[in-house]
């Protein structure tokens, strides 16, 4: 039994997609699990009411598994990381995360400030030792299956050690949530060879090789992440800087727009177009969690519709079911234990 | 009357593609420009009397405008960019350039080996005084008009004052080669405020800021590449490191086969798509100049097709005729003078 807390009031379309967004989940996750809706009540209850009103029996017969959780206040899209710490300590984003801390939740999903959700959910989950920071983990359609690419922005400036600490974050997260055992870990850089790069990227690929308890498969380039696959064979985690997996992310979101653009004006339908392309739709693959962190805090696209909080939901539930924050804690004593270089 | 010299030798495709590039590009050049093809004047003189039986009169008629220029050696594309200056001092691409530095030649062509290219074109033509780094200009296609991406791929670690120094070299490139007075230069973020991006884009953008004589409109994230444009308007020029660059010209490259592939699933048909995408084709661009150095080295992509060649010689055409590197002389020299902070 798995409780997810959803930041009702995250988001830019919040409460209205975050509470449609708990409704799908609610048909899809097993009965055994609930969903924890954290904000102001009287605005959560009004708009669960309108919403349940309007709703199929099904959805309806549902809403017992939904309980709502006071949060008087709330962190707006234009506060500074800080204020989720300091200045608004009953933020439905920090009382998410108590729940959690408190051992009575076991995810938590935010649609909201993905600034304040990195400081909130590292000051009270904590980070697992050996780590210096959290990074955010999105999965990026490919050709084959979607790649994890991390860190898609949490850190900017990173260290060959961080790239590392990345490496072993984006494994256990695609062996857990992803279901995939021993997934091929890539470093991204601008050549195959371990001398290309600048001097983050050559160190770290050193470390990795030498790295023991992962499945470090070299250098990736720009064009092998599409594809979700290099000249040697598939690939599961690209591994790369903040600023390098945030650039590439919101590059990969905009392509598409380019692409329907220039497929309409040659005479392709609409209906065509929209089949095709939804598999590059971001909602599809839910929220990012954030890797490092002592517990589940899944972060969404701050214009999440339903159906993306709903994924999301489903994030943070094979998240905690999976056991990946402890696995990813485990993982990093044993290598801190070893003889790893 | 310019004068293009073309690496016939340069590319995996040459010397085939190479001389069917130059024999394209005559039909669209005025008639006083001519083309100099250099490399080992036996494996020229066969492929091109091959591809000149085979073609139509309207292109034999035009044969005259090419010259033969004898150079003995062939730097491989495995081979260390030193070699191209000291181990084959008689390449077709030190041949080629030092034309160029004699008076003999306007611009310089090359689909050969671009670590080679650049050091040559460095050693043989000169960094304009206050540069330290040459970089690459390429052009990204967008919903709007062609974006100018630099550094891709030239640099990895780049401090602030390099990034300013691609500010300036675009610009004059989008103004000189592009027809763009007055090119909006912008630097690439992981979001808009100058408080965001990584320790050298910081620093970069408070110079910038403070930069006269060029129209920095501030950041753009990766979602405006593609647009072509950011909310605060137009973008011509993008600035980044040679890393984030590099990364994100092969991702562009491998997007549309992504695309390609679903919406074939989806049932459109091959003919539609092939048209629809074509402006995505990067040979229709053309090859990418070598920016800061005394002179016209025109970088193509190592798998150019003759369409790619021949787009690749109207670039130099283009850049040559414009006098860009003398601008960018004069463009630095006032900058240096200036009270420029």
């Amino acid at each position: 039994m798995a409780r997810i807390a959803l930041d009702a009031m995250g988001g830019d379309h919040a409460p209205a997609a975050t509470i449609a967004g708990a409704l799908l989940a609610l048909q899809e996750l097993a009965p055994e699990h609930g969903i924890q809706l954290v904000g102001r009540p009287e605005v959560i209850r009004a708009e669960l009411d309108a919403q349940l009103a309007a709703a199929l029996p099904a959805v309806r017969d549902q809403a017992h598994r939904l309980t709502v959780v006071e949060a008087a206040e709330v962190i707006e899209m234009t506060d500074k990381p800080s204020v989720a710490i300091r200045g608004k300590p009953n933020s439905s984003m920090a009382v998410g995360l108590r729940l959690q801390a408190e051992g009575l939740s076991d995810a938590f999903v935010s649609a909201g400030n993905t600034g304040a959700q990195m400081a909130a959910t590292t000051f009270i989950l904590r980070l697992h030792e050996g780590l210096t920071r959290p990074a955010i983990g999105t999965l990026f359609p490919s050709a084959r299956v979607p790649v994890v690419v991390l860190d898609s922005g949490a850190n900017v400036d990173c260290s060959a050690a961080e790239l590392v600490q990345f490496a072993r974050l984006g494994a256990v997260y695609a062996e857990d949530v992803l279901g995939r055992p021993n997934p091929a870990i890539a470093l991204l850089s601008i050549g195959e060879e371990p001398e290309k790069g600048n001097a983050a990227v050559k160190e770290a690929h050193r470390e990795l090789a030498a790295a023991q308890g992962i499945n470090f498969i070299g250098n990736v380039e720009g064009r092998d992440v599409p594809m979700g696959a290099c000249d040697r064979g598939p690939v599961d985690v690209v591994v790369c800087d903040g600023f390098v997996g945030n650039v590439l992310l919101k590059f990969y979101e905009s392509v598409p727009k380019l692409i329907f653009g220039l497929l309409a004006k040659s005479g392709v339908s609409r209906e065509q177009l929209a089949g095709a392309l939804q598999g590059l739709d971001y909602a599809a693959h839910g929220g990012a969690p954030l890797l490092g962190v002592k517990g589940v805090s899944i972060i969404c696209h701050g214009k999440s519709s339903p159906e993306a909080i709903k994924n999301g939901i489903l994030v943070g539930l094979r998240t905690a079911v999976s056991r990946m924050s402890d696995h990813i804690g485990q993982r990093l004593a044993s290598t801190a234990a070893g003889s790893t270089p």
